[in-house]
């Protein structure tokens, strides 16, 4: 291979870059954005001790066999997708100049590492479901329901693979006829991350996608995690978070999706489990809606009125076929024992004769019944 | 007694109106809001046969021993109290040309009747805890402990003595050090409903406070206990929902709640359950704030700073001794395998020197440690 100083080509040298830049590092993302890939290398080959950053990232490139990084990336059948490409997914743009003051991470990334048949470019519409790693039954099944429910409405599932909720949304996804999803890792895309999760992180990449900013081989680092989750939530038009406790990491996407205006979604549970103190705050504090249900979330992030949540109502009732007449006689029968038709008729403020013909219609239909010393309400008008 | 058409006393003049005027019935309270009570009685002798809601009024009062009334009022405790004694609570002014359109009730009651100690004007603080009658173990707790904090902190606690969830609060503000609640019946206050309370609510009319629209003797029909859920309303500064079904009845309170512009809260609850649906459909619907716990109640509705809600945190974490450097250089290290110090330093973008001091602290404090090929993260970093 041709030094890199030489390289013309704008994706060569910005996959280049990636394998030296730390993912998240907005300093030199935008270097990048501002010289191009090309003139970045250029400055770092020039004069990189006019200035520490290039001169930190040119001491790395020096020391490292790009040819060797670039074919192991091929045998481990990662493509590098930049935002010149057509499949690059362009919801990322959004990410430039941002930053996470925390961490001191952000910015636009020079690309993406991306293992699977899937495309970037068909994301536009997907969810991200995440949540905590020390989830309960409750949480991974709500997870699982959401992302298949997702998948069936064909729109793709965006989680870290970590365990707990995310495992749950990945399954949840796969687990719906034409589903889709997504697996962002904070290390290489080659390096399944927790080992425990290989045969799943896997088969994403044989069926699905499997995503990252950081280069082949890049170790996990807890920084990693949460520069990633900032990818997680810019990839998704909406991010759901199932159960956070109050530290929980699902917290930092759930502040990428508010910081990139995206639609936060939660999902609330007992208030007497650590799991929700972090979705119960998110939905008090008015940064996330709260949704029970995918129908909830496909209301939310689906294109208008396709996707209307039918609001959930009680049982059939026996009143709801009564006339309003009926109906407000029925109130007005006492609850615990017998009336006259004329007591009857005072407390509803109805005719005599309208409210005896109420009342056998009432009689008709199960709801009343005359015994004793007047009308009284039958079981079933009790229910 | 003398005959009701001669009463110049405007208060009796109300007493005597509400043992023939229907609880809620609009079309009287604003007549004798805008005649007077005296002005109503007198147009009901002079001509009840120029309008038909004159005619049926006077129908039934000619009907009724309006001694035998009072004297039954006396003999069970009742004092009847209206707009015009300083005992009134004026927050049920807000009620005036207010109506529900779906049950067309409404108006500012001509009067209270109360049983117990208590005084009505000592509730501008209170707060309405109510909820669903077929209810769990999960909300009956809730119930009775944010009832219980209420308590506590000498904010009364409304309810309507149903059972369920309104059981449990006033259990819960009963068994709070100078707790105060108050009982909103929907028949007489000395007609005790449902029976299985009789108990209680006999303890609440000789400790605390029974209160009702209607009449001495009169009877629980439907409608009243819907006309009766706007006092539960009006006479707290917030309502909380803690579990409601798509139908429940607590949804009424709510609806008057909004309407009178009080603070109103729902408890969120796991998703499968039916009794969250209506808790959970409220706060969706931007209707209810969520709250979990009396603390999150008393800082909605307390004075303004008097009881500010601690965010609920994780547990402590030896990572928040660290400075930010060394935090850096810990969010550094690889969470799978070990790293040189270079490597780190790379990944966190800090000099050699300054990560190889940190990593010296990060050992000392059993956050890192060497061995084999680099430093590693102890399990306790890890967790």
């Amino acid at each position: 291979m041709t030094a890199v100083t030489e390289i013309e080509d704008e994706r060569l040298a910005l996959k280049v870059l990636s394998l030296v830049v730390e993912p998240g590092d907005w300093r030199y993302l935008a270097l990048a954005r501002q010289l191009g890939g090309v003139g970045l290398l250029r400055a770092l080959h020039e004069d990189p001790s006019r200035h520490e950053l290039l001169e930190a990232v040119a001491v790395r490139l020096d020391a490292l066999d790009v040819d060797a990084e670039l074919r192991r990336a091929e045998h481990t059948g990662q493509r590098f997708v930049t935002p010149l490409d057509e499949e690059w997914p362009t919801q990322l743009d959004a990410l430039e100049g941002q930053r996470d003051p925390l961490i001191d991470r952000g910015g636009v990334p020079l690309g993406l590492w991306v293992r699977g048949p899937g495309r970037l470019d068909r994301l536009a519409d997907s969810v991200a479901v995440v949540g905590s790693r020390s989830s309960t039954t409750y949480g991974e099944e709500l997870a699982g329901d959401i992302a298949a429910e997702l998948g069936h409405a064909a729109v793709p599932v965006v989680s870290g693979a970590a365990v707990g909720i995310d495992y749950a949304a990945h399954r949840g996804a796969v687990s719906a006829p034409g589903g889709v999803t997504v697996a962002v890792l904070a290390g290489g895309a080659d390096r399944p991350y927790p080992p425990a999760h290989r045969r799943m992180i896997e088969h994403l990449a044989a069926e699905h996608l499997v995503v990252s900013e950081a280069p082949p081989g890049a170790a996990h680092t807890r920084i990693r995690f949460l520069v990633r989750n900032r990818l997680i939530a810019a990839l998704a038009r909406g991010t759901v978070i199932v159960e956070a406790a109050a530290r929980s990491g699902a917290l930092c996407t759930v502040s990428w999706a508010t910081r990139l205006n995206r639609v936060v979604m939660a999902v609330p549970g007992p208030v007497t489990m650590a799991t929700s103190i972090g979705t119960h705050q998110a939905i008090r504090n008015g940064v996330a809606t709260l949704v029970t249900c995918g129908r909830d979330v496909l209301e939310l992030v689906g294109p208008a009125g396709e996707h209307l949540t039918v609001e959930p109502r009680g049982p059939e009732n026996p009143r709801d076929a009564l006339t309003p007449n009926q109906r407000r006689v029925l109130d007005g029968v006492p609850v615990a024992e017998g009336a006259g038709a004329d007591s009857i008729a005072y407390a509803t403020g109805l005719a005599i004769g309208s409210v005896q013909r109420a009342l056998t219609h009432l009689e008709s239909v199960g709801l009343a019944v005359r015994e004793g010393r007047g009308w009284h309400l039958t079981d079933a008008a009790r229910a």
